[in-house]
């Protein structure tokens, strides 16, 4: 990692969430200042206080709303349920002109979350970008990482796929993915985040009928990567 | 496997292809009754014999048209390329009635091929339950595995999520892909097949930036098969 990418200041919006919590906590613990985002400050101090504590203070989060965390950033990372995706962007869009957005966002409709179930713009990822608009790159990643994980310090059994607008977006996705100590790839334009993102409903099913908690995927046959892989 | 499964008639529509013949091989040598279909009863016929001396001639494998083969069968596999789905879907739907029809078929567009564009029934497999109707159960699987891999012996380190109609229709086809040699997994009702189709653009993907020619995937984090999946 760059120094200049240790620089760098992420919100992490929804952060006072499980999945938000655990991605703001690695990526605090790898050197980024992290900004907790959250309709109520007062519950975002305290997830970031929270984070502080596991890291013995050696770190820099910080609580606030989600349009100042998404104001102050460099990089927002959305990490909200899905009945509150549309309300969050509208609310932060104009704070994210010239910015990345990256999407972890999986458009689970209950009661039924074992079936694929995507927005008519076809996934939760490609309806930001059209609610934000052009000036915004959009990645779409994480979407089927166990929060379970993120917080431990275990190794992680699941790999990355990230997809977005451009090949910058995922780059830069995918330093933010290596930071966090999990094996990430570029899946491709973020037309295929249709495929993570219901990737989600599937595992969700496996875990049911498989009696797992945090069934995952790994890519294979990549002799390149083997080692990362082993 | 029961004997009964032993005695089911599978037919491989567009089984002198590079994927049908792989599956058509692996499921003669583990017993079944194959019927090889293809446009010309005269290359279906050349494909298996060619499957044949591969087993030695151990084995039942016959070579015959699309819709020969599609009436004499028990389960119906589906291998044609995209752009032949539909009319082969018509060409054999009135010998699929109460049958199981198992769509292999990823929509891939050329020359976009590692961007998902899923036609809009929603994927293949929803395409075919729209053009075959209600009567016939369809499920959808191995739509990931690189064929080069179904014609040798090694071990195939892809496994095979496997969506359907019904519960009945995933079972019987988890049932098929253990006689592969593979692992398959119930990965939920037929709308989850965009999942798995357009894994395959994501992996296509993944082959070109990484420089591997067979990605696949595995499932982790089920401790229960964990010993399958070692």
């Amino acid at each position: 990692m760059t120094k200049d990418a240790l620089l760098l200041t992420i919100a992490v919006l929804g952060g006072t969430g499980k999945e938000g919590k655990g991605l703001a906590y690695r990526w605090a613990k790898a050197g980024y200042r992290v900004l907790i985002g959250s309709r109520s400050s007062e519950k975002a101090v305290t997830a970031a206080s929270e984070i502080m504590q596991l890291l013995d203070g050696s770190s820099s989060v910080v609580g606030t709303t989600n349009l100042d965390a998404a104001e102050q950033a460099d990089i927002v990372v959305l990490t909200v349920p899905y009945a509150a995706h549309r309300d969050t962007l509208e609310g932060v869009k104009a704070a994210l002109k010239g910015k990345l957005l990256v999407d972890v966002t999986v458009p689970l409709i209950p009661p039924k979350v074992s079936k694929v179930q995507m927005p008519a713009a076809g996934s939760a990822a490609q309806e930001a970008r059209e609610i934000v608009g052009e000036d915004v790159e959009v990645a779409a990643a994480f979407q089927n990482v166990s929060h379970e994980h993120l917080l431990g310090e275990e190794e992680v059994e699941c790999d990355v796929l990230v997809t977005g607008t451009s090949k910058k977006a995922r780059t830069e996705v995918l330093t933010l993915v290596e930071a966090t100590g999990l094996i990430g790839w570029d899946a491709g334009p973020i037309e295929n985040s249709v495929v993570v993102e219901g990737l989600t409903s599937v595992l969700i099913n496996i875990n049911r009928l498989y009696g797992s908690k945090h069934s995952g995927i790994k890519i294979t046959g990549v002799p390149q990567r083997s080692t990362d892989a082993a």
